[in-house]
């Protein structure tokens, strides 16, 4: 154990700050039916008993609930923020609170806080790590590869995560077996498209007090955020215009009935612009010119790099705060380009944001908790990044579907057969 | 003049206050282009220059934009608020700053104040009243019946306040032209249909951190709140559910392709219930032991009556705040119905709440102010309720289209001839 | 009674003719609940019991389970066409053999022998009347004014014939009353908007054996039609251009989302061009050089001469028939412009067209039975245009509701009180 | 070469079925950008010169297209067909007509004529197969063995050719490669989801004259196509109901905001059924019985045993034909359940039917020329099924786009880099 102190150790008004958590996490456990159902059958069958647990995640409500859930299991769970400022210390209280759980993650704290905290998790010798973002498998490889004997394996919940341990994996420096949560349909199909493109509108509209019927805007990119958000806002009666790259999937926008254009056309007529490439420099120097005066500029993609504020700033004659979460650059001619949430993640960094919606966190988590449930049960699989197998993933499906009272057809015997005889060609 | 002092003689930092206010003004005129042309015509040719106009308003932004239009028109303007908790003091005060606008409208007033502040706007003697639940026009018919001479109409903004004109009206009790400014079809397709829909529903996401994808969510009444409720839900994946009483109403719901079910029957498959109906007792007493554990309960109607709250509160065994604007209602089964905002009208009442979006204010005030124009123009209108001239109507349209760089088509004399000619049966 | 001879004997094949006549009824019965629920209950109660109804309607499977429901109702019935083309001789036959149907409706009649058969009709000294067109009020107010006196009144279904009757009656020269079935909510609503929608766009799409998806397809005008136009088109996934004249349907459609340009602009861009305005000229000589090759253009308005072929074919080159229902018209630079089933209305003049959906059809047909009843039974109205009453209009929807297996709520004394008082300003 | 000779021998009317094929072709030329531009590139650069195609498909116009296209490109082909039924013996003689083309496809042909036309193909011993249910592929294996050394390799269309191919691949017997054309995003995306989905509606509505707006339309099955036919029916204002048996897939209907349900249970709601599955069994003895009267039942899936006909059959008292395409099934109850085309597929079998759409075949033939013209430039594929090469499918995209007017951006080098380390983890 390091000296770096669990949050109940930090906080002044702890009892009252436990409360609060609770009260945050009561609400999103009202609406993570997966999460609760796996809770209740892994605390009768206490599948993790005698695990640890090493987690470097946004400490909130929705992720207290995975959390929990682990603990519930029969795991000993330390965890701690994988961003200082993600971190809801009253739900880290709460968490911490737990017989069985260890929190670490505070608000605010400095670069090295960070980095004791992390290594505080890891002191509690992890055979699971749970990861958002690689914090912790990397720490663990770096600085305490004594420690990689004896872990079953991990989970990597984002895209970046997974798609840097696909490269030390093909570097053959991935030293244990890491599940590719990020990359199941659960995951993709409702966090992406639904979860990111509700949270993001309704972000903007609540940060803006503007409307979106009859508004141009802009999409770029027309990946799973992309179709996500290009969806919501033709149900919100915009009119939607699509930028691209790769041509089958402009052509698919096409026959969506969105307009397709490059960016330098679609700045003249764009009333917001909503990046969600992933990628860096998508709206630049050249475009905000010929923008009409006051636009809005947005990101639901990653990083703050899709727009390139810098250049923007130097166009700028000036620059105020419009409105909580907004930043108007004056351009010479008196138009007005206006900024929502500093061109971050608008879904997270909008004065109002709250993230992704509960019930997508719900299906992310479950998948989480079923994973680690795999590694500890199945003990077969070898270093490297796995896909989540199918199985789980629709076990995951079913669960949701039984919460909202759906019920399904299943194949009869014959129908299997004939599905079978036809891979094989009678 | 009576002595209740305007907003600049009552605050404490008012240069700060007035700086904040006119920033949100800004704001707001960025988004309100039918306004701003109208300024800019109007501060050219000073129509209602020597006129006095009497206001009783929301004292927020966007109203402001219309209260300063009227003022840059030549006019004199004294204003007050239409409910003391709608107020910002600090857009008050920079409004008061105005040379031609007094402002008396303060946040949290008393009964005793509220009234004060309307008698001080009618000291100023007005000429032209613009209420928004006509409280300017009641008073003066009450109270002040000497000034009607001297008056030469007035405009209502509501529903509520042009139903009780009519009644008035029907009963010889008014006595001077008021436009129904509620009625014409800019407002009622627009602002309930487009505003009441895209609000509400960002509100309800913003307050709850929960999505509408795959949820079944109740819309009671199809009026144009509800269509407007139903068409933006069903834009964001839910399976919407219209409740009815009128059947053709209920008939059009059914063949857009919504279920269209009794309360009774909704009540038990509903995941979130939004009353959009201007009735009392919509949902009641026997509704809620039907429904689900974690339902959401909200209003975009008009008062807080749509919803039985009082019953709600008996088969309660326990209530606590779920979330800021959630209150959970516990039965004694264990389920828990979360009443958003207090039932209150959720676009205005919830925490994160904007009210109505810009744009669509927008066009309601554009009409607002070309109704006030053209009481001071015409001087041909009778005491009574007036429909907002088809022309005037049709004349902010253009001005929107315009604004948005919309061009239309217009009719060449052989077209209209035809039309005419098919009039008269050739 | 006049030589005139009824269909029965004028056919050769008469029993086969009627079998299969009444296969095409049978159909349309099976798919009309509201009729033949209406024809129940006529049946039991006989309300027509002594009447005679005139009819010229289009006499095809639809209409004749009308005329059938009025002849079961107690009434003597005679029947013929209101458009020589629309006549089907197997369901005229059918209708024929009915003991107290006499229909002369008979396809390809000439001129002469098509108002021979309105006399015949007539012989039979209607005591009301039904229309398509107002062919037979015109011509008993012309020729058998005689007859005036001992009919009840009327029923006009169409857009043109309830125009025309306002003319006459406003010049004083309408006789009889007569009821605007038209104008009913319940009509213009199902009939325009999804009857019209749905039916043009699978007349072209299988006219053409072209898609939808992503194809710009240009709505000329924005009334009924054209919102139902626009409607379905983009719910294939179109992207939908809408032309107008008059600004608020204009801001509507903008504000829904659609693109909306001049037609010299949406000339240039358009895939599809369908016309809805009613008016005469909408596409003329100087929009056929702008656009593409190998466009589609097609009529869903009212007269062929919403598109302008007589220019077109000055401009052509060139002109063959490149499918059946599409002629292309070939411009000197190659571009073949396409128009479809002639410009007359798509959903009826395209070779494989039916018309408007049966279920929409019974709506309308249901509102003219219960018309004819209202008129027998109330004896209350004065010569001149009516209005259909209200709630004649909602038992119709109440029927189709019931048919669909679809209950609704009704106000509770407490409800209905309040939104009385309501109106009464308390 | 074989005696069977090519339907230019077999044809009474030459010149006249010659003109209307030509005809038929030049229509559907018109709405394909794709092949047309390929037929222009490779008439330029004849890149199939010296090669002899061999091709059993359906021919008609749009097939028609990519023939010409291949012989355009220096390629002598041989055709027949792939169905007996399919063909169009017009458009057989205008290729027939063609110096490079002999088509040996007639409609009606008995089996011994059918394969004597396969066989015929045969003996112009092709280099290259292309085929749309692997006919030819299966008759070269088994019975030519011979030309295997001398074929560079196929391409196959269908779902179920590729599903045999790879088993076939799997037991080592497929001797020369061949391209799945079928499994392209290009194809599935384009032709299932929009082709399938609109064609089968519009081909129902066509003939049935029922409409879809307020229809509860159960789809069995939601993987592309019935994604395509739920989204279509949607966008007609059908109530939509998804069965499935893959709960990923339900789920993904759910949160689109369809009702799911086991067809058991569908089976009382819906008023129109559409089987999408590609399995056997959907619909089967124990749904009848809870069926509405005057329900649809329609095929969109692949073959005609997705609804149980023979146990239908059975339960039915009397069946008779309600239209042309409809066949009514009447219970002992008087219950009438219509079956639509026989339960085949119903944008191909219904009497009104034209089979996919033009615009989506020209996607699919595009990739085919582009595979053929692949296979021939590589000679780099060994034997087996092979995926389209992604840049062959992006290029198809891209001559899409162009064609229809559509720009997109590029990636920037440093776009491209960025891009690139994020996948190498720095």
């Amino acid at each position: 154990m390091t000296d770096y102190p669990p949050i109940g150790e930090q906080l002044d008004d702890l009892e009252a700050a436990r409360e609060e958590g609770r009260r945050k996490m009561e609400w999103a456990a009202q609406h993570m039916p997966i999460c609760t159902r796996l809770r209740e059958e892994y605390e009768e069958e206490q599948p993790l008993e005698g695990q640890r647990i090493g987690m470097a995640m946004h400490v909130e409500a929705k992720t207290a609930i995975l959390v929990e859930t682990l603990a519930e299991a029969g795991a000993e769970v330390a965890v701690t923020g994988c961003n200082p400022l993600s971190t809801h210390d009253d739900v880290s209280a709460a968490l911490d609170s737990h017989d069985s759980i260890t929190s670490y993650a505070k608000r605010g704290v400095d670069d090295e806080e960070y980095y004791q905290a992390i290594e505080a998790v890891i002191s509690h010798e992890p055979t699971v790590t749970v990861d958002d973002g690689m914090d912790m498998i990397a720490a663990i490889h770096e600085d305490h590869p004594e420690l990689i004997e004896g872990i079953l394996g991990g989970c990597e919940e984002t895209t970046t995560g997974v798609h840097r341990l696909r490269a030390m994996d093909a570097d053959g420096a991935l030293e244990y077996p890491v599940f590719a949560v990020n990359d199941t349909p659960m995951k993709r199909l409702f966090d992406n498209v639904h979860g990111t493109g509700e949270s993001s509108l309704a972000s903007i509209a609540m940060t803006t007090n503007l409307s979106w019927a009859g508004k141009n805007v802009v999409v770029a990119g027309y990946g799973y955020c992309g179709k996500g958000v290009a969806k919501k806002a033709a149900g919100q009666n915009a009119n939607v215009i699509v930028t691209e790259v790769e041509p089958r999937r402009a052509l698919e926008a096409h026959m969506e009935g969105y307009d397709v254009l490059p960016m330098a056309e679609a700045a003249e007529v764009g009333d917001v612009f909503l990046t969600t490439t992933g990628n860096r420099d998508v709206i630049v120097e050249e475009h905000f010119p010929e923008m009409k005066d006051g636009v809005l500029l947005a990101n639901a993609g990653h990083f703050d790099i899709e727009i390139d504020l810098e250049a923007l700033d130097d166009l700028a004659t000036e620059r105020y705060e419009a409105r909580d979460g907004v930043e108007a650059y004056v351009m010479d001619d008196g138009r007005r380009l206006n900024v929502v949430a500093e061109g971050r993640l608008v879904n997270l960094a909008a004065p109002v944001a709250l993230g992704h919606p509960v019930e997508v966190m719900d299906q992310s988590f479950g998948v989480q908790a079923a994973c680690v449930r795999e590694l500890v049960e199945s003990k077969a699989y070898g270093p490297g990044v796995h896909d989540v197998p199918d199985e789980l993933d629709k076990e995951i499906a079913e669960i949701k579907l039984e919460a909202d009272g759906v019920s399904i057809d299943s194949l009869t015997d014959t129908q299997t057969e004939y599905m079978g005889s036809w891979e094989h060609g009678t």
